[in-house]
């Protein structure tokens, strides 16, 4: 439904574009919000996009629109643009989406634009460049309101009507003491409903979660999300409060490691490919494959070794399919229960026995469900039991040592600090492959004395 | 590292419960955050909880444990709790949350419930429980704070103080005309700012965004996003203003959908089961594993029908695994781009045939990397040409069909709204097996002429 409208959006801004009806698209572009031109601007050329952005006339929206391009998109249209201009737009914006933006220039387009900007301001955006992008430091907003524990409520309100007016939603007052140390919190609201003549201290809250510069960005959101805050304070190692993290930067560092962790299981590396060009998402997706190439090869040889069986008994190659698959399908359950249950915290690396010893119960009770299964389909179709019993164990077999390395494998990467996500991917499907062909013609081979 | 505080103080309660230290107990959990001990219920026994449960002394803190606790964690606590208790917590909480307990109790407990509770909240809890779970009606928040047009700033902030004190998160005052239909919005930020005499209506914004109650709560959760709002407005079919979904809810919303995708992608189904029992866990999994297993069927059936060739030229067999597994992580590459494309708002339904097209030719780019690749390590080991040119035309076809079904397949079900999710799962990798290890024995046994 939302994207009919954009797509509508689209379409109407192609068609007065081809027109050049410069009035119909001047009121257009201004009657809608920058989010909504980011995506519009997808599908356009960079002229196109030129042309458009120069007719939005409110500043404010012209920084929404940068911040809400596409990754690299930002670098391409600016290029069209004059850097006083851009330099402008940047002033308005949050600091943390201007370091953002900055970090995807080239060092010397970032360095003319820092030198640009007014000194205060580039030195807080230089200052965030120099934390790890995915840290509380990288993506905190260095604009916070701080103010001291005498403050009253009355001097306060005053202050947010003069000198905090462009800090970026300032739902919360931090109380800091004499050295900037983050000592307690205030809400807006609080403020307004106290006597205008009461002091900070009387009735903020000292119990104010903070987090430290260096924190995964990761465990940021999850405290967030945890306690239901609108933001939470940054502080360097001395407790000194040097930023804020807003709920609306939680919720895209959620979705984007959630986009992350999908790919990764899926082993197409953490990058999205959906937009780019056919030549760069092959270069993107090639060496993932390659995992499941070697494997295929190294399957290839086992089974070669079993060469002389085969030929003496050909259908036995006509079970390979339903064990792979039956192993590698179990496996992929197992192993995305266990990386989702780490990132959404429901399963702790302390448990790794009992939740690999669980797998491993309920991938033995749906192999022997599913062995008993496919070897009575080998006994209706060959009579002959003992390629039943063989077919059978092979899949209780493949099942439970899929169910088994597909947990023990992302717990063991969690536990060495490894993203246990990419352990979904082609390396454990691959492995258990591996595994469960050589396990199946050494049962078979065995029992059919051949 | 945050996980290791939960550890930690599960770690400590225990101990404490063991020995029986009441004092320290209740000093212990009254110092801790109510959605922190919500994790540390998780490893205690109903008996060990409801002995913390009475400990807390804040009624807050137990409304916010009632609410952080896992699905189906609740109905088996209240049962040693007194109806008279339970009410009186609920009564404290946010009405949208109050609904979200009472749909998980049965009816009779439900209704006895809803009778003791407060006449006006329970009518409000009720009106909630009419509304389907996944819509902004089922998700919103009915306590909002709503003024007139000619209510000035200074009248806005004493109805703060007098009549809205239970309001959850009111960043922002909602104005609305006499029907009580939707027209402007104003921030507790503006109201502290203005001058106090100043009305609503000459310093409110009438750009509102608002949400109809039967909208998906995922499309609510977007347009909170993309806008970086703190709570939208909810409208029924008239544009009066019935409710809020504030930020808070929408990180549960993406942080649900995105498990929820993942799960279905994984074929286990879209509930968590990694704290389930191993029966529950069985019964979860077992159906999801019945497409791969009637695929492996088939697939034994479609190589039992090339039997004659296995058995003159038994090395094909070996070639069974490389070839599915290229399919298949392929396949599962393009099928996770597309759904996920999908979900985030990148790809548009409209744009099927693009996607698809890109997919077909990105596969069969691979297809030739990596047919050559196999194809070279066949004609190395049995020197035959026609063998080595065989399996790398089926290595091609396997992943070029496997990244068109893999692609095609979701966009269709996108089209025809069934969630693509579940299109990545068991189905699409199994009949890209089926299709893939056919294609392979047509080529090999005609090119090979057996």
């Amino acid at each position: 439904m939302h994207n009919d409208r954009t797509r509508i959006l689209v379409d109407s801004i192609k068609r007065l574009l081809r027109r050049n009806a410069t009035v119909h698209l001047r009121k257009i572009v201004n009657k809608t919000h920058g989010a909504d031109l980011s995506m519009v601007f997808r599908s356009l050329s960079i002229t196109q996009q030129l042309k458009l952005f120069i007719m939005i006339e409110d500043i404010e929206q012209q920084g929404i629109l940068f911040s809400e391009l596409d990754e690299g998109a930002f670098p391409a249209l600016i290029e069209g643009i004059e850097l006083d201009k851009i330099v402008e737009v940047l002033d308005h914006m949050p600091t943390d989406d201007v370091a953002d933006l900055i970090g995807q220039l080239s060092k010397q387009k970032s360095d003319s634009i820092l030198e640009m900007m007014k000194k205060e301001g580039s030195e807080e955006v230089e200052g965030l460049l120099h934390y790890d992008d995915d840290t509380a430091g990288g993506i905190m907003n260095p604009d916070f309101v701080a103010l001291r524990e005498e403050t009253t409520a009355k001097e306060a309100i005053e202050s947010l009507q003069k000198e905090h007016f462009d800090v970026e939603m300032p739902f919360y007052l931090y109380v800091v003491d004499e050295y900037g140390k983050l000592v307690g919190v205030s809400s807006l609201r609080q403020l307004v409903v106290v006597p205008p003549e009461e002091r900070l201290k009387d009735f903020m809250s000292t119990d104010v979660f903070s987090v430290e510069t260096s924190m995964d960005q990761e465990e940021v959101a999850k405290i967030v999300a945890r306690y239901n805050i609108l933001a939470v304070p940054v502080v360097d190692e001395t407790n000194r409060l040097v930023g804020i993290v807003t709920v609306d930067d939680v919720i895209d560092i959620f979705r984007e490691e959630a986009t992350e962790d999908i790919l990764k299981m899926a082993g197409v590396g953490e990058e999205f490919v959906e937009t780019q060009s056919v030549i760069r998402s092959v270069r993107i997706r090639l060496p993932w494959l390659f995992a499941s190439c070697i494997g295929g090869i190294i399957a290839f040889f086992v089974i070669g070794h079993f060469e002389g069986s085969i030929k003496k008994l050909a259908y036995l190659a006509a079970f390979i399919p339903v064990i792979m698959g039956m192993g590698g399908n179990i496996g992929t359950q197992s192993s995305t229960i266990v990386v989702r249950g780490l990132a959404t915290g429901r399963l702790n690396i302390r448990d790794t026995w009992a939740v690999v010893f669980k797998e491993l119960s309920v991938g033995f009770i749906l192999g022997a469900f599913y062995g008993f299964m496919i070897g009575l389909v080998a006994q209706l179709q060959y009579s002959k039991s003992m390629l039943a019993v063989s077919v059978g164990l092979a899949v209780i077999s493949s099942m439970a040592v899929a169910a088994l390395v597909g947990s023990l494998v992302p717990m063991a990467f969690a536990r060495i600090n490894v993203d246990p996500a990419v352990a979904t991917g082609p390396f454990v499907t691959t492995a258990i492959d591996i595994v469960s062909v050589y396990f199946y013609f050494r049962i078979a081979t065995t029992l059919l004395g051949i």
